[in-house]
């Protein structure tokens, strides 16, 4: 397979506001496939905001997965490119932190993150499946959000899946750090990556909401670990764009003898990880 | 539990001289307790070297774990610190890439790499047990093998057995990166210690050895993920010392919601991780 285009879009969704959520959504979707991006990931709560103060809050905002999703599909469709990002998904009276794989041939996958980060398990509940792989027309993309990837069993998961790319839409509160240092947030991705040989794109917000501030942890990593574009320099809306070439990540061979996955001993590790 | 000190030790084994490796081991392991150390840690192979042509070589140079860990327990005994590291092991004809975690009261553990990196398989043969975690005077200290914490089991493993400090004895050949970053080995351990809440000492060696060079990772890596000490500034032979408070590792908390290991969903892993 040839490089296909991935852009991370770090963009401030506004608290409450779902239409000009939306309309920003399909806007950085569309300007990111004009540059010839094949997949789009977009932040976590594109379409909410983040820092509710209730779960009424967050409901009054949240809709159905079907509602939330279709103008993605539409944007996916008129540009030919795959979405992925985070919303606030609705089901009966629950509100789930949710992120979605959308083609132009509609919803591919709903996923309802399984790790809550602080205030979020007040509004939200929680997901209870393992977060999905999906079979794409330009590769096998893997999906989770936020603090899921500091667990390392999810990106190692998604990677045995068979996933070649994970999209992490991502709200990323900025907690400091020592000076001169990347966020521990890509530090992790860039260590995942280059553990499971898979590419990892992960989209963060900017806008400090209520006093929260975020990482600024957009970023772009290759089957190596490196960085291919990212993080931003500053907190602002950015589109990072990285050319990557999917079969690198099908390829767990380090040398002629060692092979990431071959290599790994399951009988040995059994009962060591529960 | 008040700050211990620990040391990483990097130094250059010489290929094939056993006597003189033990008297390096001894005088590194000495130097750093004279500089207040309660855990010293040193490379991958200290008592061996590294670049093997055949098995007879390594054989040569392997001993009986009593035999090669005597002269550590006696340094350990004489100036009161634990020491780990990695020795050739000889068991019949069978020759391990082991590695131990000594007291002057003994040898605490002995484990056998599982993860054989490259031509290590053509001399050594393979371990069968997940690397140990022991119970010191100290605090609990894992281990593990180089190439081994290139596996995000190894580290989430020993993590979840209890090891506050993970001693990671290595050989890490330089395989080049890009300009300005860290080696790859040092981003997967900060990596996989803030993922986990746990200490990681890395001792590496230098010393080029039939053309392999060294990337000189030694590094002591915090609890966060940041880096307390190292990696030295070149690929000559380095003590590296930090304190640690090793109470903060048996502290998983992130936040008054938030703990890494209470927020695990096993259940949702299961199957994911085979």
């Amino acid at each position: 397979m040839a490089e296909i285009r991935v852009a991370s879009v770090q963009l401030a969704p506004v608290l409450g506001d779902y239409e000009g959520n939306q309309a920003r959504v399909v806007a950085a979707v569309t300007h990111a496939a004009e540059a010839g991006a094949a997949v789009v990931v977009v932040p976590e709560l594109a379409t909410s905001g983040y820092a509710f103060s209730s779960v009424e809050e967050a409901r009054a905002v949240a809709r159905p997965a079907a509602v939330a999703l279709e103008p993605w599909v539409s944007a996916a469709a008129s540009s030919g490119c795959i979405v992925a990002g985070g919303f606030a998904e609705l089901d009966g009276d629950a509100v789930f932190n949710s992120a979605a794989i959308v083609s132009g041939d509609g919803v591919r996958a709903v996923y309802r993150k399984v790790h809550l980060w602080d205030r979020e398990s007040l509004f939200f509940s929680t997901g209870s499946a393992f977060p999905p792989v999906v079979d794409t027309a330009v590769g096998r993309l893997g999906l989770c959000v936020c603090y899921d990837i500091e667990f390392p069993e999810i990106p190692r998961g998604l990677a045995l899946a068979g996933a070649e790319l994970i999209c992490v839409p991502t709200n990323w509160p900025d907690e400091g750090r020592p000076s001169g240092e990347r966020a521990m947030e890509i530090v992790r991705a860039m260590g995942a990556a280059s553990s499971s040989r898979v590419f990892i794109a992960c989209a963060d917000r900017c806008g400090a909401e209520r006093g929260v501030e975020w990482v600024g942890g957009s970023a772009i990593v290759s089957e190596s670990g490196w960085l291919l574009a990212g993080p931003p320099d500053t907190s602002s809306s950015a589109l990072l764009l990285a050319d990557c070439d999917l079969a690198l990540a099908r390829d767990k061979r380090l040398n002629e003898r060692n092979d990431v996955f071959a290599d790994r001993r399951p009988e040995v590790y059994r009962g060591a990880l529960e």
